[in-house]
């Protein structure tokens, strides 16, 4: 199974509301994770995107590729958020998606050090929420890690 | 039909993503707003709920209490989130409630005459996730209402 599969399982396992949301696990290049959401479940009074279902993609796409970059480094823990902040520029009129990296690599060699020494770490992540080829959402969250 | 009543059709009429969460409005008392929410449709990997679940929560109650205000006040329109962000403080083990309330009444009043003006008008609110009357997570947001 590869890591997009591992994900996809994962969160289909262990979230129910995924499913609810219709979140696909698109691909994962070795930086970019994409996860995909149809409009129709996750309308609103505007019939376009409801901003929590915007934030939950934001979410999943950063927690996913904190799972996967910690499979890819051999290591797994608890995958907590603690601090999520969205701002929302322009509306979801269609199917959109929800992209996340890893944009400081210093950063993420910290995390895995602490994470590796104390059993627990911090790790600030971005993602963003497109359609149509255009910036819908943009996402800063911060996650706990820590060993079960 | 009750504004309590209003509301639940709108969101439930509106907003899909509301049935999955089990979202149901539950009381307005005149300044709180409340809405229950179930775990087991909300739950994660650690069998807490979501953080995208606590966020929708957070952002249905404020969304609500604004729908229920500017009906008191003779006024609808279309009501938006711009900005969100949401602390977590602990998980929330069991069925969730997310309460609204209006807390600064000079803002309230500044925002209904610049609505009135302008047709068009800003209010940053506050709203709280609490399982079993600890307090688990507290959202800020900040929502554009604009008249149709």
């Amino acid at each position: 199974m590869d890591l997009v599969q591992a994900l996809q399982k994962t969160i289909d396992e262990n979230i129910p509301l995924s499913g609810a949301l219709g979140a696909r696990v698109a691909s994962y290049d070795g930086q970019l994770l994409t996860i995909d959401l149809p409009l129709p479940p996750n309308v609103n009074h505007k019939n376009t995107a409801f901003g929590g279902s915007l934030y939950c993609a934001a979410v999943l796409s950063a927690w996913g590729l904190l799972y996967i970059k910690l499979l890819e480094v051999c290591e797994d823990g608890v995958i907590v958020i603690f601090d999520g902040q969205i701002h929302y520029h322009k509306p979801v009129t269609r199917e959109f998606v929800s992209v996340c990296e890893i944009s400081d690599q210093l950063a993420w060699d910290k995390f895995v050090k602490i994470y590796r020494r104390m059993g627990k770490a911090r790790l600030k992540i971005n993602s963003d929420v497109f359609c149509e080829g255009g910036l819908c959402a943009s996402f800063n969250g911060e996650f706990v890690v820590q060993k079960e």
